[in-house]
């Protein structure tokens, strides 16, 4: 198996590939702890955060994943925090890597839209050439250790009819945030207003004839590891995945 | 296996019991080929009319439904349309029957509510003692001989969460019309207010924290043989079921 890093609006059209977010998370004094803690964070809320795999310590592969992942450079472009606070974006983290460090890489929605297109959805924002908003919820997770905070969404503008073959169709894949977690009212999630998306991207206009539809989403990892304020913290930035050939499968 | 009639609401806290509305569909000249026409009918548009079991020519019974099911008077409330008229709505039909007769049994919405209760889904309808609202919407059935017209859909109001389960749940159930057909935006299928529903009765009032799901309904061939104006045609009057012991079972 091989992988590969990608800004994922690249590859949507390849069908048999994951796509999966990556969180490097990273401590300088008590790895391993804080490592148990996000594994278990992410178990305890496995909609949002549905763990593909975990390296070793102070390994940058998966071999599980993919026989030649390197997690330092395959993600494309990373974003590093120190203390909590964003520091850098680059697109290769050799120069950051320590023999501390234990990477998680996250099932993604990306990797269900291609599915859902199969299926006959249309989704707009990538016919638009655009991503899927996300957004803040006043939903909590459930905490864990240090990792606590707010579930994160990502919203597809659908059609009623989508919207139901979407709901049917991405329940089969909970490794990629499964079933939606709300459709059609963003304020019963705490939403008041849809233009204003988490980090202010994506499509968040709706066309008269469609609703919003709204999956659990791995940025929710990625605000509870930084607000955590760990000594160091690495992620994967908006929209850049790892990339591998394993095959989407529907749970049996 | 045993039948009883009862209006439906009587009946829901019963989980494993098949509520099916009944339609027995007769032509005084040609009745094997209206029969013909209107079992077509139904399989062309099986979400709305998913045919439980047809009785033999002239025959009130369908022994493969309940051994002791009695078609004339098990339904509990009738409509006897003439020429497309409705002429009168009696409780028994017995003084109606003819050896010409054939009788159509559909699913009906009401055995997967129980399905959708025991999944945590709050139905409010029930709750208020209130059966679900009726609509009549734009979109065309697939037509067969002289049956055709619109789609009619029973609406429930759901919370954003309770939806996606209704909606994954019901999907599992094509027997009594499986996955909603819309959801979220009445306009989508051409219902302009809620509050005027076909027949004027259910629910029809949405609170602030609940969106309009729509599933096909049976009521679809009532209006269609309506409309066909059949010399005569006998359906059941609205939330009157005929009950078997029948159990509720997915599909596999």
């Amino acid at each position: 198996m091989r992988a590969t890093g990608a800004r994922a609006g690249q590859a949507l059209g390849r069908v048999l590939i994951v796509l999966a977010s990556a969180v490097a998370l990273v401590t300088l004094r008590v790895p391993a702890a804080h490592a148990a803690d996000f594994e278990g964070y992410c178990r305890a809320n496995p909609q949002a955060l549905p763990i593909i795999g975990r390296s070793e310590p102070g390994s940058p592969h998966i071999p599980a994943l993919a026989e030649d992942l390197d997690l330092r450079s395959d993600v494309g472009e990373y974003m590093v925090f120190r203390d909590g606070a964003h520091v850098a974006t680059p697109d290769d983290i050799g120069d950051l890597w320590r023999d501390d460090l234990v990477a998680f890489v996250l099932g993604c929605s990306f990797s269900f839209e291609a599915m859902l297109q199969a299926h006959g959805v249309r989704l707009r924002h990538l016919d638009e050439g655009n991503v899927s908003a996300m957004y803040v919820t006043d939903i909590d997770t459930v905490p864990v250790g240090p990792f606590a905070g707010k579930l994160v969404v990502s919203m597809r503008a659908l059609t009623p009819a989508d919207a139901i073959t979407a709901t049917i169709v991405s329940d089969r894949y909970p490794q990629y945030h499964g079933r939606p977690v709300s459709i059609g009212l963003p304020s019963a999630i705490g939403i008041a207003d849809l233009a204003a998306s988490y980090g202010g991207h994506g499509l968040t206009r709706l066309a008269a004839d469609e609703i919003p539809v709204f999956w659990a989403c791995g940025a929710t990892g990625q605000i509870a590891a930084r607000e955590a304020r760990l000594p160091l913290c690495i992620t994967h930035n908006k929209a850049h995945m790892v990339i591998t050939d394993l095959p989407v499968v529907p749970r049996s």
